[in-house]
């Protein structure tokens, strides 16, 4: 096991009933609350409702950031933070997924300083004093609620970034399974990719793969992830599978997976990050659209890691370690494809001629987050398995 | 999953090498530090002198408060809350295992009210400003080093209570595995007996046993309790087994295992605090003399929990339910004989007429846990198994 620091402030309010909770915690950083959020779901649903409620009997006044896309676009972000600043915003609320939770933390970093956000995400500034931020989560699938990293879309330059600060963990994040009730099918499986995707990337990146501890925890969330969403696909209103798969995704990017694992690396997020910049597909969507194939590429070189992964998850004892690490893959593979989750990128419409391209806006993000492994070739290699 | 809150604050700094860190974390909080310790083990090890030398490299000033002994008495603690306030601590740095640490918990407690803190114990007054605190372990055992819990036997009554208040989290822990080189092979054999009665008094006292991403979780770490056990047992400087085994015992009791598993009960740390508060036997001995006579008993009720226990950390998958359950009690109790460690009161040389004594002392610590369905005939029903 290597070292490391393990600090997750973030206070976490789970179950039914929980929203009515949004007001006090909030307005105990400030009660001029800049409230994000992204379409109208949460009005039809009610969610807004409860959360504006709690947020006025609670003291707030509340400033308005609506319209958050999903790859949420740093021109947007930079209007919130124009809000925030001209407003005097003290704290910032969001109401969401990851998309809107990543640009809820954007803007909390902008807001308190005087250059553009955007070079917090090149590298060229530092987080100093951020807002402060809660939340309230709409969709189990990106860990946001109980992390400090996020990624946003520069629609300039079609860059896809992302940063992580300790700074940016949201103070209290709101879980109620309800409030995930209505996700239509395709996004609930998305989510459940996208959690298995957090749990895999640094499951096969690992540099010390001397991490008993670690390992058994990410193997019980993958399963926890399949059966949950499971669950939830035969009954979208399933309490239980809904519970299940909002804790599960949450606890798969809080940095206690990763903790001493070492150097880890986020291949999968990188290429896809390319993938949903240049096409605009759901996140999740896109990963699944990657993951075996790169799973094939980089269980070449550590077969026995994979074996481990098809044993413990899917109880496959028998056969070579290759031959056990293959059906593994394999049987993640059936998955998706049972949960009608894209396993190609030509189930994503995207053409083969397009990977040079692909990979080419790929490897700029590589750079960022230093991973110079990953050059084009190999990331063109990669795609052509996908 | 029933509804519940998380949030753990503590910072964990792990791995080699770790120890000078203290300095900075502790003077954080203030110059003048209250250092809190038991025997001499750690001035034999050179633990002591890294610590206080990083403390005064940090500008601290240090008050000494040794001689902690394992289960810690509330005569000592007293003093150390009188040294504290007289000496005008800021912070308290605790060295040592479960027992230095619990103390150090009271002392923060203490040392900022005029009451006398016993009165904490038995429920007659609330925390409210404690003292920070920061620790660095040096046995894995009790968890006290991420929790916000404690236990204190008060001397003259013969009492052994516990209370855990969310404002007595350690700011800052540092696990260092490498500090615990020197632990014995029995004491490092009762602490992962302890470890895995964290896990295990949760596990089969859930009211609610539909917890599926919490179950993965203790059933891995009582697996990793075991597997790192027997190789730090195999060889006492094995930094993977110790480090293996470190993390395990600090995550069975920091909150996360019982996370949505709603009111759960403590019942063989009810009945084990007696037996130390008595007979001053080492609490992981004394609990692993008691746990498998309480599994009997309590699988009465719940042979399907017992049987899913049974299959996912023992891989028995034959049998019918009862005699899942049955094997994997039987399974557990040979691995604590396989490590030496007492699986009958007779064998901690405490005799059968003993029993109505020791069930009477722990009523009456069911009564401030309020564990009403602990009475004297059931508890004394459960030692007559053990």
């Amino acid at each position: 096991m290597q070292n490391f620091v393990f600090h997750n402030p973030t206070k976490i309010l789970f179950g039914k009933g929980t929203i009515p909770a949004i007001g006090p915690e909030t307005v105990a950083f400030g009660s001029k609350v800049l409230l994000v959020y992204g379409s109208g779901s949460i009005k039809r649903n009610g969610i807004y409702q409860q959360v504006s409620d709690s947020l006025r009997k609670s003291g707030a006044e509340i400033v308005e950031h609506p319209g958050v896309q999903s790859n949420p676009l740093l021109s947007h972000v930079r209007e919130g933070i124009e809000l925030a600043k001209t407003q005097k915003c003290q704290v910032v609320c969001a109401i969401g997924g990851g998309s809107v939770i990543d640009e809820a933390k954007a803007i909390c970093a902008g807001a308190m300083v005087d250059h553009d956000v955007w070079k917090f995400f090149t590298g060229k500034k530092s987080i100093t004093a951020p807002l402060p931020l809660t939340t309230v989560l709409t969709l189990a699938a990106s860990g946001s609620e109980m992390n400090s990293g996020m990624v946003i879309t520069n629609g300039e330059t079609m860059q896809k970034f992302g940063f992580a600060n300790k700074k940016l963990y949201p103070k209290t994040s709101i879980l109620d399974p309800e409030a995930t009730f209505t996700v239509p099918a395709d996004y609930t499986a998305y989510g459940a990719v996208d959690t298995i995707a957090h749990v895999l990337e640094f499951y096969f990146t690992t540099q010390d793969p001397a991490t008993p501890v670690q390992d058994r925890f990410m193997e019980g969330l993958i399963i926890n992830a399949m059966e949950s969403c499971d669950r939830v696909l035969a009954d979208l209103r399933s309490y239980q599978g809904r519970a299940d798969l909002m804790w599960t995704s949450t606890l798969a990017l809080n940095g206690l997976t990763a903790a001493g694992l070492g150097k880890v690396g986020f291949p999968m997020h990188l290429i896809e990050h390319s993938l949903s910049a240049l096409y605009n597909v759901p996140h999740g969507a896109g990963l699944s659209a990657i993951i075996t194939g790169w799973m094939r590429h980089q269980s070449q070189d550590i077969p026995q890691r994979f074996a481990q992964f098809a044993e413990r998850v899917f109880d496959f004892r028998s056969g070579s370690t290759k031959e056990r690490a293959q059906k593994g893959i394999d049987a993640l593979e059936a998955w998706f494809q049972k949960i009608n989750s894209p396993t190609s990128l030509a189930a994503l419409n995207i053409p083969d001629q397009d990977i040079q391209q692909i990979a080419e806006n790929a490897v700029a993000l590589a750079r960022v987050w230093r991973m110079p492994d990953y050059d084009s070739e190999r990331i063109q290699t990669i795609l052509a398995r996908c």
